[in-house]
């Protein structure tokens, strides 16, 4: 297996793109990872999306927009995982790369949601789940979240309040990313003000959806010389059950175990060597899971890393430095690509206000479905 | 990059499977395969699926099928190329065992399409099409076929009838093949009698839809004993624009022709050489424009393969030799990976009355779209 390395990344805001098509906000992001990466043609493009044939009735995305950014010719593929899309599209086209088969290939993590009325973008958001025995039963996919949360805060005693921290820290990371779509401050009280959702998730501890994209060119490392060089260090996924309720524990997310257990050891790490997390925070309470099986904290103690001021960015693990899902924003399929493109924005040290510090080790986690597929991923600055 | 060999394969047979969902009916393949694999257990799963998201409101199939199949915390994902989604999962796991990353790899192709009103199927399909291009002017997908046979027609003066033995020999074939949906006769006057569905495609012209699913079990070449052993010998993809209208020459499938040069380049393989092509007969005038592309015929003469009966299974090159799309059927994600399976059974001699004789070399081409995304495979029997 060759080494790969990211060559260059590009993204769009996370807003109401009401005035782009779906071309013209995948075709952004990918113009830009191209730009940067300072090619004008790649072997082979991989993209990540979940909704465009409910959203948007087009499949066949791979060739939808190879043809668009003029990639001609060139083999093309989607991949879809659910919200897990866009690092599931990363994991295919590092394995492309790093089989030999190709020597360049462009990742795109693109989704376009605001053009249809909420209702049907719930409806859409629900295929995550088993529409036999999930979805029939009237469940949505915030529901089955509020079911997990309300379970986790009456096993260990927590408190709504207690997951204001993840929130606070999205939108004051938020504020200094301009691509992020949410740009307000959140406080303890608006927090604990906010809109019921599904109880007891409210409007601050759920994420946002938007239209967006990501993208990035990877290469075999060797041929790259621009300096600092960021590679993939690790690429692991795994899976659970799809629904929820045939988990023996709701509240341990196995698939990140198993994922980022795979991965610290492709990549010779441990969970405190990591600089920053670009965790999965679709609810609050997937950020508290996530910590929790990933190493970062025991379990049912996630929430207290966010109480402790530890995800901050001078934390003991920074989480969502450019706003994670909450405040950038979480265009499902793109999502994962996002997450990509800020740890390696992180690498090269361009964040400015939220940067941490020598950061040189960055992990992305992407999930799909209430922690179904989990696809984690370990870059490093060389 | 390592050698990679088809250790099992299994199939359902394409039909109106009412009585089973979308579980069952890509269970059952995907069991059948493991078992003639002699495995119980892979250490990835790749299914190529079209069209679940809009038919069965799933997504997430590469999880929805781990689960299901007992494939637990194994690696799953799902990979749409429209009508191509079947190689094109078969691609992204051959790059996976391939690379190293993973040592065996189950790949699906699985598609439910008969439990909706055709109206609504149809409606489906279109989105292998491009949403703001054709299918808005209200073009559906047998109608942009129905163009290029007619431009054909006029551009090379070939008649209607002389496009009938593509289907007589698609149906002749699949007389002999338990799996395949359609086991009926055709002859030149009930091709010429058929019902028209988009002049001049008739409904002997065209692929009937159809519930099914195919299944391989995949693994590095090294590690199987089984005699015969059959050996992925090239593997390649490419793409055109996503709409017809924008081609230079839209009766010419470049994507054809890219893929299949660079297979039989990775193979050393001459088209003489080739023992069976399943090629992708979606509708008759698509099987003489991969033929023409492909390097068996010369531009505008495809159809004259046909004609001199060089198509069958004692022919020049024998296509189609388990009834092809036309007769086994066409559920569409699942499509490539029944070429695969069928030219697996080619190459193990299991073919009974249409076996080709010392057949060797086998070749499948998968068609995403109108000629969008194509996907040309080569295996040899070792």
């Amino acid at each position: 297996m060759r080494k790969v390395a990211i060559l260059g990344i590009g993204q769009t805001k996370v807003d109401e793109h009401w005035e782009k098509s779906l071309r013209e906000v995948g075709g952004e992001a990918a113009f830009l990872a191209m730009q940067d990466a300072g090619v004008d043609r790649v072997e082979a493009l991989f993209v990540g999306n979940m909704l465009s044939p409910l959203i948007s009735r087009q499949n066949q995305l791979g060739t939808f927009f190879s043809d668009w950014v003029g990639l001609w010719k060139q083999e093309a593929v989607k991949i879809e995982a659910a919200c897990g899309s866009g690092a599931a599209a990363f994991r295919s086209a590092l394995m492309a790369v790093a089989s030999g088969d190709v020597d360049s290939a462009l990742v795109l993590g693109v989704e376009k949601m605001t053009d249809k009325p909420g209702g049907e973008v719930t409806a859409a958001l629900a295929t995550a789940a088993d529409a036999d025995y999930e979805v029939e039963q009237g469940v949505s996919f915030v529901g089955i979240n509020a079911l997990v949360m309300r379970r986790y805060m009456h096993e260990y005693g927590w408190k709504h309040a207690d997951f204001a921290p993840f929130s606070i820290n999205a939108h004051a990371n938020a504020m200094h990313n301009p691509f992020a779509r949410l740009h307000d401050t959140v406080t303890v009280e608006k927090y604990e003000k906010s809109s019921m959702v599904a109880t007891p998730i409210n409007l601050m501890d759920a994420s946002p959806v938007g239209d967006g994209a990501a993208a990035a060119v990877i290469v075999p490392a060797e041929k790259v010389l621009r300096q600092p060089r960021v590679v993939v260090a690790a690429s692991a996924a795994a899976t659970d059950t799809i629904s929820v309720h045939s988990r023996k524990d709701p509240l341990f997310l196995n698939a990140a175990y198993l994922s980022s257990k795979q991965a610290y050891q492709m990549a010779g790490v441990k969970p405190v060597e990591v600089s920053v997390f670009e965790l999965h925070d679709a609810f609050t309470i997937m950020a508290a899971l996530s910590l929790e099986a990933t190493g970062f904290a025991e379990r049912g103690k996630g929430v207290r890393l966010g109480l402790e001021n530890q995800i901050g960015i001078e934390g003991k693990i920074p989480v969502c430095t450019r706003g994670g899902l909450k405040a950038r924003g979480h265009p499902v399929g793109a999502t994962g690509m996002y997450q990509i493109v800020e740890v390696v924005q992180q690498l090269r040290g361009e964040c400015g206000a939220t940067q941490v510090e020598d950061a040189n080790i960055g992990m992305t986690q992407n999930i799909g479905g209430s922690g179904a597929t989990i696809l984690t991923h370990i870059l490093r600055r060389e």
